[in-house]
């Protein structure tokens, strides 16, 4: 049986019931698949479809495909029923290898041979995913951003026995899904957006490790210098249009001798008792007794509207 | 003679004929305050009125004070006469230390002893910028982000010889002035934003030496990934909120061993000539051969766009 082709896709199985496995089934439902969610047990079944309605309103704000619903959904906890008639497979399972592997032994037997299996996973390696798959070359990493019925990026990778045919397909197949794809060229620890994000990160628990900021002048820094800027033309533009004419060239050759500074610390600091409760007592104190329901739901309010906006400045390209 | 409230600030002298100079006459004008130009040579006039117009467009989107003006602005290259009246300086004049004391030395003479002088520095420290000055109590560093005019954030932070209440002036008079401002607890290389953003740089410099991501992925996974997520709640609340009721710490307690993993790197790579032209080429691939005042017009309207959604979700802050 062939592959199907990237944008003759109808039915998505999407497996597994958290933040992500449910993001993932809200955003293909609003792209017009059908898609039938497997879950480990069925009491998970009620929080799996509330999540899918919050995002709902979300994604109907951003616009959804002709044809889009909800009832398009089903779910069961069979996992060769959900995957048997699947013409793709998003596995969101949870982040352990030994749990992973044994997954993929299964799903090696129970997915038709021709169809593409992506993995959600963010810190494991798809080869090492595999090695007990009977059929590896069709499994690859589809890495999407946290929440993935909002963030476009998915963040695409092969392991060693993965066949680059697949990589292909998934790469086209996302981009029919509304999704802005990044074939990474190398199997890396973290890919390309988490190491960026990491890196950041393990320079805020330095500051905070040191007395140097709390997490919430961590934030405002943040939000009201580098990112609302970095949301729209990312780093790399960012310093290459702040340098005018000269560009890219003007920054590396006037400020490439700041590499040398010590602007930023260059190992993760060691995650103390203490610097644990300043970042989780900093964070208490921004939320302020709000429920963190209540932050998510503002959260994506406003994820939506700088999509939007950011969309608009682009002249409606996604 | 007594330092004027902050409140009561009504002309400002802003130094410098460059983007940060510039930026900072089109706030503080956008402000509704009267501003005198400190330009070191008349024949930077004409481009330092253009950087204002240009900026004013976003400006008035993004709304002006009552009576804010034009008008209200003027240009000398006398910098006694620019600073004898004005109630708060703000200096911004190029990043070299030999350059910025002997200004401290001019200034701090120059300068009403009331007056509070902040620099604009970026790489500085207000201790060693203030080592001439006769008045040094009164000099702190106060450092915008560029475009000085739509980003809110400013870091506040004094030098050794500094006065308290200095920095807790010019905390207050930037909060008048419509600004985030952040005091800093210490003097530290960089500041905080920059140190985020310089580790995040890093690790993008790494990446694309190593053959791991071009420029283009660098910008496409922070646009489509963490920024426009960051741009609304930083990164230590994105974590926070993405763990559900446990917030931060179950971030923490379930992802700390993470930092142990090489996700990111800890040196600045060699700024070989390769990196370098590698950098230079996936921008200008990007650019496509628009001009940088295309550039840099868009990502103003982008800003304008994503302060003004994010400004309407958080209800009318700024």
């Amino acid at each position: 049986m062939a592959r199907p082709k990237p944008q003759d896709v109808r039915l998505i199985a999407s497996l597994g019931a958290g933040p992500i496995g449910g993001g993932w089934s809200a955003h293909f439902l609003a792209r017009g698949y059908d898609v039938v969610s497997y879950i480990h047990d069925p009491a998970e079944e009620a929080g799996l479809r509330s999540l899918i309605e919050t995002a709902w309103v979300n994604l109907e704000e951003l616009g959804l495909q002709p044809g889009a619903s909800l009832e398009r959904h089903s779910v069961t906890n069979d996992l060769e029923a959900a995957v048997a008639e699947a013409d793709f497979v998003q596995e969101c399972a949870p982040e352990r290898l030994d749990l992973k592997q044994a997954l993929y032994a299964r799903l090696g037997d129970s997915v038709r041979s021709d169809i593409v299996i992506a993995s959600s996973t963010s810190g494991l390696t798809m080869t090492e995913i595999q090695v007990e798959c009977s059929t590896p070359e069709r499994t690859v990493v589809g890495h999407p951003f946290n929440p993935p019925y909002l963030l476009p990026l998915v963040e695409i990778v092969g392991g060693k026995q993965s066949s680059p045919d697949s990589v292909a397909w998934v790469q086209a197949f996302y981009r029919c899904a509304g999704k802005v794809p990044l074939v990474l060229p190398k199997e890396i620890p973290g890919f390309i957006a988490t190491r960026l994000q990491e890196a950041l990160w393990r320079e805020a628990l330095h500051m905070v490790a040191n007395g140097e900021a709390t997490p919430e002048q961590i934030d405002l820094a943040l939000i009201n210098g580098p990112a609302p800027r970095m949301a729209f033309m990312g780093q790399c533009m960012a310093f290459h249009v702040a340098c005018g004419a000269g560009g890219m060239a003007t920054n590396l050759d006037q400020f490439g001798p700041t590499l040398k500074l010590p602007w930023t610390r260059l190992e993760a600091p060691e995650l103390t008792q203490e610097l644990r409760d300043r970042m989780v007592n900093g964070c208490n104190e921004i939320a302020a007794g709000r429920h963190f329901e209540e932050m998510v739901e503002e959260r994506d309010r406003a994820i939506v509207a700088i999509l939007k906006a950011v969309r608009e400045i682009k002249g409606g390209s996604r």
